[in-house]
């Protein structure tokens, strides 16, 4: 059961407009695990099969080639849900169908196709597949700057429809990336704090960006940022702008872990974010490109700091 | 209840193809607020959150982060609709609900989005979304001009014919710009008249223009204007020209207010839309960006300059 | 009532696919107006506003900014039907229902747009829509020649489908344009013959052409018109010879009076139409852009031509 | 009636897949005219007033404007079938109900676009009209070889299984042009025979090629053919190289005479055809572009070559 | 009857989300022929006419011109499954109905068309044609690196949740080529490996690719290799980490024979096929360009191979 506490009803109540079924998935991905009923969540993803094709993601740590080992991992830490693509969810749904809300990732990429100044996905899969596999919500990413935003923007559109009406949630990856970003813009506050904004906008529940820097990318927004400063100083300062460009907190918002790197900094990030008054955190190859038992440790420091014990 | 005065039912009268239903929301429109029944309207519209990003839009008055914010300010001054885009409908459709007529934003563009000739904007909403978060109009934005123009266009016809159909009014945003437009033709009076007779034969029932400059950009055009002079030498001349072409008044015309200003060119503004028989202001940053008092006292002395009180 | 004559049952009986929902519109075209029964007919088309703006089309003649204004002369000088677009028939369709046949022009360019090889227009309206507004027919504008071409005749073909099996008849404007076409060429006889009979072709029951020249544009015609030759000399010749495309006169034809021009050539023209055997003219700019008294003054003497006695 | 004789049930039993409807239809067109029962056919398509304008068409012999020209001769000459557009079947179909078989053409191109690289054809007609007019079967043209070949197969796809599923057969014109093929290769023999294979495997009931030279076109066809030679020194011998490509005759293959040319030249074809094992011809211009009792004469000695009298 | 062993009872539970009608179906392919019951499979691919045309495919073995060879000499060799596009099937679906199980083609390439960076197919058939036929599965091939990757792939979506939603299979042939991607990359160890994962993701049943090479084409994935290396030295070993991306190996994985080539290299590969822990072959030319003896008794030793024998 899902442990539905006072602050779950908080969140719950700023999704107005959705139907009980819709909150129900939501109730469910904030009631699992090890952090269910705080408010705060921790997801695995596991798209980079797709998106880096599998000896990149799963050659350090053979066993996750494995779909199971995947599901496993995710129930064993204690995480809030379980994000993938098609086939991977297939492998499993029925195995390891109530243990664990699941998120079909339902867009992918690909490091073979080429993009320069107007990145895409396609979609590898639809709603319906989410509700035979009986997962919570949809996940889809879009690529604020690409030229091929707004074709993106008219998919999302379709599928956060459907997905509503059958009472799914809708998490949306929001990466800026292609058209006339720098490299050092997809990274940038304003940049960040924009693609946010755009998500909450288009009706996500949850939304993903990756942690910002304190780079301020467009002219226009750093005339303001100028005169109305906002504290950028800080990891949690920069979540905190976030946050704020989140209908003021009221959407749920968690960051990306990025590339595998050292256990230090994954905790500084859960910090950061937690201070920041972020929800929380989805962590792929930080976590299945480590050993099982390795993975299992950091996850359960990364549970400990979200509860405030680190 | 609406205000369903004679001046309303005149209006009313000269959308004579319109079934009940969308005569109703036309009504409801024109009828709510402290100019209910005048014929005159002020609405309130929140997309430049889509249009500028977050900060360059709420960190002036950080509390409009907030959706909230905005549906409660627009009743606050008893303005006549709060028009946005979907998550922020979504964000305060329930606690707000008949408290103010809404417009849903269908379509946005963004700032991090790249066109030069082509400008485009995304469809980011449905008329079934309309419906649901209990609508009165859904809004749409097009570029005159813009190689974009005639999917725009076929874009619209489909939302207007299933808006109509469900008992819905269409706000058309006409906004020229791209393709062989220069920056002054933008705001050209004769660009501007056509933008807001193509509204008008698209089947609009509310249209939003820019207040015209006495530029005129089209040769033809010029030649046709030095045979057969309209004044155009004041703001309300201009007004009146653009009603003109609006079937000759018997359209709904509102103008926008641009870029926040000073609150004497906002009241000049005004004067001359209520001057040149125009229907009222769509007014957002010059609303949001100021502190919530200092709104409340403009947009009071707006709502009397429009009852003739000032 | 229709005046259906023997005149007007042979005609009808050109038409051996259609069903009586379909023969009953064109039945009502061809008995309405002072034309009525005699299988000639004057339209008058105001989609002006749309392709070169209000004040190109209405400045002339202020009175016609109003939508009633021509609805009310059409009816006035006993025309046989009145095409509008879709805002201004809306505007006008509950105050003339039953008055005056009406046709729906579905499709719009507008001179805002740019398109040097590929003019085009947009879909502006649907068959629903002319069901809803109680219109005869629909209209359509293809512009043979034009890089868009092969999309306009799809567009023209599931509209024309679906008008047939409403019962509505299909009125189509063939204006060659664009692609290779010299300027010359797009009033050449031999293209302007082609462009008539491709909306035979594509199944129209009325279609609309210009005024050939005597020019020919094609070097495979030319072969051909040479070895084969047919009277050309006269505008009647030449009317003849589009007929003759037209399913040797199995199709209704009428033509356009193009810009404003002489009254005198305005009856020069209708005189060679009637003796080449069109069945008509639709006259547009010619009409509102005169006074009232002068516009009915000259559809008065235009009738009195087709009916053969001036 | 139809005349079902073995010949025709060997032929249709290589049908095995499609419903006693699509076989009904093909049984009509094999049983009709002078050589029902044979397994021989003639066809006379209509379509060239699409194709190369009316003038070039049929100024030569004046009478076939009138579409009723061509049910009749069809007919009166005891032919197979009669294959036209849209618009010219509307005009005949309820007189001639019933006397021939039917084939509508359901694409069309014209010789005032232009497309170097990528010709197309637009999509014309649908499956409901060829319904509707009592059609026996669909002809749709594609062009192996050029740029839009993709998207012609991908249409051609959609109305084959809707014609299929109506109990209509489908014949398709298959004339490789475009892309990177030479203008002799548009004839070669290697290039004939693919696209003859070609509409075999999209499911083609009767197939449509024009007759082949001896040139080879492909480098890699090329040395095949050197190193397993079919013989290729007659006209009858490369009529029995298509046919192979044709399922081993299993399939109906008919062939064009092109552009009008002699009488002799005709009749070389037909008994070439006929003694390759070919199905039969499909002669349009060599038909109208005579006049009607050359046309009655020519048509009369190509059935009796076909029946193996002359 | 079709065996259904141990061996594929456990092969059928990896497919844990699919459906008892597509279980049936791949159990139908697992338990078809001489290999039934193994786990192995040898299918029968018959796309090349459509591929290389007809002469090419067919001019060494002219019996095989006929579709009904290839249905006969699948079921005399004891194959799994006979694979081959609309109109081969169509042409004898009734003859062998319930004798083998077959799979659909539903789109083709062809080597009149021309594509450099941009290979693409045209979508040739559809799921209610895989069903009319009887078959068991539906077969898409898709090139990862192509610029018409992320199409083909939403393609392949629709198709793949149409056809599990029907109770059929889902067979993807997965060859990279296009883009970036270098001619030896095309069969690189990474990028074949990928093109593998990437038909699991995207939910197919059945998976086939081409034998890699050891090249390694990707500098990302290399760093990976040459830091977390696999066994590549011989085909079995790199058939061993092909197999691995198919998650681990509970998928089914066939592979390609290419072009016709000398029958011990056929047998070599088998063995590797096997001794690498694939599921078998997949062989077109090698079969049908030998004679028919020659060919069933290459067969019946690729039999004896996957059986262990030889």
């Amino acid at each position: 059961m899902s442990k539905i506490t006072k602050k779950v009803k908080d969140i719950l109540s700023h999704y107005e407009s959705d139907n009980p079924g819709t909150k129900t998935n939501l109730a469910r991905i904030l009631g699992a695990g090890r952090l269910g009923g705080t408010g705060k969540l921790i997801i695995l993803p596991v798209d980079q099969g797709f998106e880096h094709g599998p000896a990149r993601s799963f050659a350090p740590n053979p066993a996750a080639y494995d779909p199971h080992y995947h599901f496993q991992i995710a129930i064993d830490a204690g995480l809030s849900a379980y994000a993938s693509v098609l086939g991977m969810l297939e492998a499993g749904a029925d195995t390891f169908a109530g243990q664990i809300p699941t998120i079909l990732k339902v867009n992918s990429s690909n490091s073979l196709s080429r993009a320069k100044e107007a990145p895409d996905q396609a979609v590898t899969a639809t709603v319906q597949d989410a509700i035979r596999l009986g997962c919570s919500a949809i996940g889809f990413t879009m690529y604020p700057g690409s030229d091929q935003m707004f074709d993106q923007m008219e998919e999302l559109r379709e599928l956060t429809a459907e997905a509503k009406a059958c009472g799914l949630a809708v998490v949306v990856w929001s990466y800026p990336r292609g058209g006339n970003l720098s490299k050092e813009g997809e990274l940038a506050l304003d940049v960040g704090a924009y693609a946010a904004h755009m998500a909450a906008l288009t009706g996500a529940h949850i939304i993903k960006v990756k942690l910002p820097s304190d780079f301020i990318e467009q002219g226009e927004a750093k005339k303001v940022y100028d005169k109305h400063p906002v504290p950028t100083a800080t990891l949690a300062d920069r979540v905190r702008h976030v946050t704020q460009a989140c209908f003021n907190g009221k959407r749920i918002v968690v960051f990306s872990g990025g590339a595998a790197k050292s256990e230090d900094s994954v905790y500084d990030d859960a910090r950061a974010i937690r201070d920041g008054g972020g929800n929380g955190s989805i962590i792929g190859r930080n976590t299945f490109q480590r050993s099982r038992e390795d993975a299992l440790a950091m996850l359960d420091k990364l549970v400990r700091i979200y509860k405030g014990q680190e």
